[in-house]
């Protein structure tokens, strides 16, 4: 295999060797990635990295690799190009972690949301055995933060994670699923609708490569990078040995703020979080309102949200607001796939469109409808 | 009228004016009671206080007064008396809230429990239209705290300040009653059977002279005892305009540590309490002993930091782990699979298999391995 360029032999890397090692990370750092590449293939063994990594990038066809990847909607974004969410770059220099660490060789993205946008976004993760309480409490603070314009980054796990997508979702804000598996799965499988519709609107993420399964140890690596492309963390609950708090001391090695949300004190969901409120490692939010005041310039968020303007929308009869909710920021969309997404009769949504469009809040573009002007 | 001693004339200061009213407070402190009653007594206005004190004053009878007070069970303690709880002496340098403050000029007391052995006291206040969690909480955390040989401070109030002095009784500990009214009546009358036990075995306390009744201005001025008499103060449950956030502030006003027990953000009763820790004016406690940790000596306390249970795969071997961590959560998995998921070479996965299917934490499939019962 003859040597590649920077972007290919970060290709190879990336699917030879395991997310967030961060050996790798280091290698790549010190000595760029085709230098790595070739390294390997010249079966030296670098600094400890396991010399049957080069056996496999032999007979490894990256062209091929990748155009297969591609073929399933999938692209790889890397450090430099336009699209890499430079946020990332600030884990060369956090400490590692569960043995994993450093700025990822590369990701691996699905989805019409370009992670360059993402300024502003905020992690809001927790237990996947969440009660009806936190995830009701996720849901609204997703909804709140989107509808202000943040991106809301999580794991598309169940509990919190879903309710957290879910509520960016129906607030028709951007929202970004980190996956521990490749991005052509989809685990669990549960979550198949929300994912879909997560590639629909927003971006579905992750540093495995194409095919990979989910493991102990990718899920631990995946959340460095939810806390990474985020610029605060929320955990709205977690019991003391919740995955989710490796989420958290991400956020916290990053030195970024980690906000809490409280809950009762006799649920054990709410144990970790409140341990972290406890011992002053996190800020205690309590909606929406209160996590915009740690996201963007100082101050932005201080008054306004605090009093929550009206705007046109709020005064939208209920049914109209509730579909245009269910639009996603950018694509056009059938009526099916509202009704899906709002979670209310077809009929009824084909009704409430023609309202919204008879006042420009939505146009019929084809078979499908879009945003208007007001919208 | 004759010339009084300091105390005495404290008893006709006590009496004849209203509790908390700092300008008594600041006389007192420069002049000292006995020149303060003679001035009054001559009539001379003394720095704008009202001159129909100083009618009062003339016919007032501090002798029969303070015998017909003593036959009731009640003793007025005087700052510089043994019993005197030095620790309200920090109010001479707190600022005024609500018109209220400075040192009581005396405190009328009922009840076996001696005020100066009041050391390490922990005030547990909050909202009288408590919920069923919060006054369970305020109940188990007044337990632990008494439990541990702190006196609990509340104010005999329906609602949180009920269910604190029941958990220290409960808990066979010190419990002080502070009172708006006189010590000799009862307010509200539903806890007539509380504060009866508390006069048993604890402490009523009132700077109202006996016979006062309840006010809007008394609770305030009392709220001021509460946090002065107490090492910290716990609120445990507060609406946004509850009058326990005024003991919150006496805490803070005094340089004390207020805290404050979390709940659902989704109850109005917690609300108080989530804004004085969004703001970091108070320290969020889960327990006894999280509380206890404020108390006392530096490090008497100190509870550790709770990770959770430590589970079996905790104790595995680091290089077990590493390989149990690297199975996919559902599927079957082939060694070389693993080695490349570890990062590790294929011998070693091999030898770690062949442990771990020893315990059950792994099952081999054919070619392959799944999890086991354990994994």
């Amino acid at each position: 295999m003859s040597a590649l360029d920077e972007r290919l032999a970060r290709v190879a890397l990336n699917w030879l060797t395991e997310p967030g090692d961060p050996r790798v990370a280091r290698l790549v750092e010190d000595l760029g990635a085709v230098r790595v590449h070739e390294h390997l293939l010249a079966e030296r063994d670098v600094h400890g990295l396991h010399t049957d990594v080069a056996a496999r990038l032999e007979g490894f066809d990256v062209h091929r690799h990748l155009d297969e990847a591609e073929k399933t909607g999938a692209r790889f974004v890397v450090p430099g190009e336009e699209e890499w969410p430079t946020r990332l770059d600030a884990l060369r220099d956090a400490p590692v972690l569960n043995e994993r660490g450093g700025v990822p060789v590369g990701l691996w993205v699905r989805g019409p949301l370009d992670l360059a946008g993402l300024t502003r976004s905020v992690a809001v993760v927790g237990s996947r055995s969440a009660t009806t309480y936190g995830t009701q409490v996720a849901a609204e603070i997703a909804h709140a933060v989107a509808r202000a314009g943040s991106a809301v980054v999580s794991g598309a796990a169940l509990g919190i994670d879903q309710a957290a997508h879910r509520g960016a979702l129906a607030g028709n804000g951007a929202t970004v699923a980190v996956l521990a598996c490749g991005v052509d799965r989809i685990y669990p499988a549960a979550n198949r609708a929300l994912v879909e519709h997560v590639l629909d609107v927003g971006a579905v993420v992750s540093e495995a490569a194409p095919g990979r399964e989910p493991t102990r140890i990718r899920f631990l690596s995946r959340n460095r990078v939810i806390a990474a492309l985020s610029e605060v963390t929320v955990v709205a609950e977690a019991a003391l040995r919740s995955g989710a708090l490796s989420t958290a001391t991400w956020c916290e090695r990053l030195n970024r703020p980690l906000l809490g949300v409280p809950g009762p004190v006799t649920s054990a969901q709410s144990q970790g979080v409140h341990e972290r409120l406890r011992l002053g490692r996190a800020h205690l939010v309590t909606c929406g309102e209160d996590v915009l005041e740690y996201v963007g310039r100082p101050g932005e968020h201080l008054t306004d949200a605090r009093h929550g303007e009206t705007i046109p929308r709020d005064r939208l009869p209920w049914r109209q607001k509730q579909v245009l909710e269910a639009f996603p920021a950018v694509d056009v969309v059938d009526a099916p796939a509202l009704a899906r997404a709002a979670g209310i009769g077809i009929r009824e949504v084909q009704g409430a469109l023609l309202r919204l469009g008879a006042h420009g809040w939505v146009v019929q573009e084809g078979e499908g409808w879009r945003l208007g002007r007001h919208g």
